[in-house]
């Protein structure tokens, strides 16, 4: 009998790379979207869990047994919590989806063709860049300072983007603890968001996956809550709860709510029904309390990691966001250290960061930049990456030349 | 403020129809995967959750966390699953995948380009006929007959493509409880698949969602058993335990595998965690108690739904498929009723069934066909439901004139 796959040579254009052998995590692990493992409320999902498949076990004999938009107790939860984000909606105007990550899918191909033109913040969610590249649609960023999208660079943008036929398709902003800034988009500018979108007549595609995880409760509305006719929303449980149960939404009105659920169907058969259930049973009696804890010991790792970079890295970086909630810090260290120099000397340390040019719309420009996320490793963990880091970085560049106070001596430079 | 989303100007072209809003399941449901809710073991798996949140529920905080092919429990599971359809295989060869259906989505992917051609059985999964049209491949039917596929057809087939320039990416096949014949692939036809397969340079795609529900134990091995050079194996975890939970699998080659995990990458962050959980947790146990109980439950209502076809159609039956396991039942009714004819009438009447053209490569010569799921309803309304269908079919087309060996009289015909 031949060993291995015999038909290699029938594979399809165009694949990705094939998939290295996964061989755990790193040590120093400050990527992707990882939550705090002490903080999984694994007893109380335990009991959620007992208490809704006694109550509902059976509905799991079917396919979408509440219909296509998912489970009615999640979905009855997530418009009592983007409530409290001031927007007013039914379990109607709620698909439920397998993360956020698909609902930006969904919400892509009911606006998109390729070719076409969208706008966003010039530093953004690396996902999301990868899903519109992959869709081959052309992405322009927009210019943030520290409060978030600057309306003023947004206008002219439009303008001259309509000028040249190449009006955006949306604008897919993250308004409240923005990827990977952190800022908070104060509640005039979201007005006039909604303004110039109304006057270039382009949607508005909100992306609220962190708004839940602010350190105080200010946070202006939704933009989403201010003109429904204009706008579509997503959220996650990822960051709130864990990103291990793949549960997001997307609110939107029906006329975009019917494509959704269309395509969805031809998608997949529908969202894990278990962790629809686990989540709405614990969540409608839990999240706040939840989400309060979960807010104070993030904000203490960041804390933690903000000392850490000052301490190891000192006047080496540039500029610090400071993040108003979240799981991730956003800096820039002189332009002569390009980032990406750094990700393999730090992998054989057991280190990764995500580089700046994968969150950014200007990849060239951001080759300075990293983003830092500090959920999942313990305070002491952080401390001890942020050092491995320096160590790396000045092993690399010759910067920072001092951490801790003291003059690095020898070595590269 | 504007109602309704201002920007419908915008949608993308080709978009799938807008979905209706949802109005609940029909009374008489005979289509899709649905299953037992009777027998769904809520309370076991809710100890199951009980035990595995309390042991790894830690691991919620990570995506992935044991890799991107599923967790261990699962991939294990899977593992010794398979071994009692004859696969030796380890968990790296094992990819958890969210419902079958993504991995159908997966395989095809690795696979196709547009334009290629690939064979399915003449009368087949509806869903996979859809996922490959929407690819814009060519399909092209292999004739079955009572044991499944026709080796000596399918030769013929394979040489006059490979003739034409059209040589196929894969033979898709459901050798063990095919969909919707519910036939069985004996043994010599597998090897002699294989021959085939081997000679004229064509993989086979082997989906096994059905083979773990069959009635008596003497299946043969799975194809991929046989040669894993060869073939691709799919399975799911829907029809044995849940089409809620959405749960299947890939077993192959790490040439095909590190593709398709490259591939799921794109797809997803990952297939629910807590299903996967739970599942390995209650199936590691339960599995052969589970299924022993479910098939049989099965294998009545089966009986039930025959009988009362018998009894309602009489010899307006021109053939019925009597499956070896599963959850369906395909029949064929006389030439000159077209099946989809009675669609809008029976659902008039709360009644729903699969017509035949969907579940075939040759829809015009399937208009006589319809497949008929009996796990769902309780053998009260397959008895109803099935006197529903009959009087519905007799109003449109005048026949059965006898159900229950009650000539009708008046009305349509």
């Amino acid at each position: 009998m031949a060993t291995g796959f015999a038909y290699t040579n029938l594979f399809a254009d165009g694949l990705p790379a094939p998939a290295p052998r996964w061989t755990g995590f790193p040590k120093y692990n400050f990527i992707g979207g990882h939550n705090d493992p002490e903080h999984v409320p694994a007893a109380e999902l335990a009991a959620a869990a007992q208490a809704v498949l006694r109550r509902d076990g059976a509905d799991l004999a079917l396919y979408n047994p509440h219909g296509p938009q998912g489970f009615r107790g999640i979905r009855e939860f997530v418009v009592s919590k983007v409530k409290a984000r001031g927007i007013a909606c039914t379990a109607d105007d709620v698909l439920i989806t397998s993360g956020s990550g698909q609902g930006l899918d969904l919400v892509n191909r009911v606006l998109l063709n390729p070719g076409d033109t969208v706008i966003l913040e010039e530093f953004t969610y690396g996902g999301a860049l990868t899903k519109l590249q992959r869709l081959g649609v052309n992405v322009v960023g927009a210019p943030l300072d520290d409060d978030g999208l600057r309306i003023d660079a947004l206008d002219q943008l439009l303008g001259d983007l309509v000028k040249k036929g190449a009006a955006p398709k949306f604008i897919y902003t993250i308004p409240t603890v923005q990827n990977p800034t952190g800022s908070i988009l104060p509640v005039d500018r979201r007005e006039a968001l909604l303004g110039l979108a109304r006057r270039h007549g382009v949607p508005i595609f909100e992306d609220e996956c962190y708004a839940d995880l602010t350190w105080s409760a200010d946070a202006p509305p939704a933009i989403y809550s201010m003109d429904p006719s204009q706008v579509i929303h997503v959220g996650s449980f990822s960051k709130t709860l864990s990103p291990a149960l793949r549960l997001g939404y997307v609110v939107a009105d029906w006329a975009v709510m019917s494509r959704l659920v269309g395509l969805k169907r031809e998608t997949d058969s529908g969202t894990g029904a278990l962790e629809q259930m686990v989540v709405a049973e614990y969540f409608s009696r839990s999240f706040t309390e939840h989400v309060g804890e979960l807010t104070g010991v993030l904000k203490e790792k960041l804390d933690t990691m903000v000392d850490a970079l000052e301490r190891e890295f000192g006047t080496a970086i540039e500029k610090m966001w400071r993040p108003r909630g979240g799981i991730f810090l956003w800096i820039k260290l002189p332009d002569r250290i390009d980032v990406t120099t750094l990700v393999a000397p730090a992998a054989g340390e057991g280190l990764v960061f995500n580089p700046g040019p994968e969150w950014s719309c200007n990849p060239a420009e951001t080759k300075s930049h990293m983003r830092l996320c500090f959920a999942l490793p313990s305070k002491d963990v952080i401390r001890e990456g942020i050092a491995t880091l320096a160590r790396v970085c000045w092993e690399q560049t010759g910067i920072p030349e001092r951490s801790a106070n003291i003059r690095r001596t020898g070595g590269a430079g």
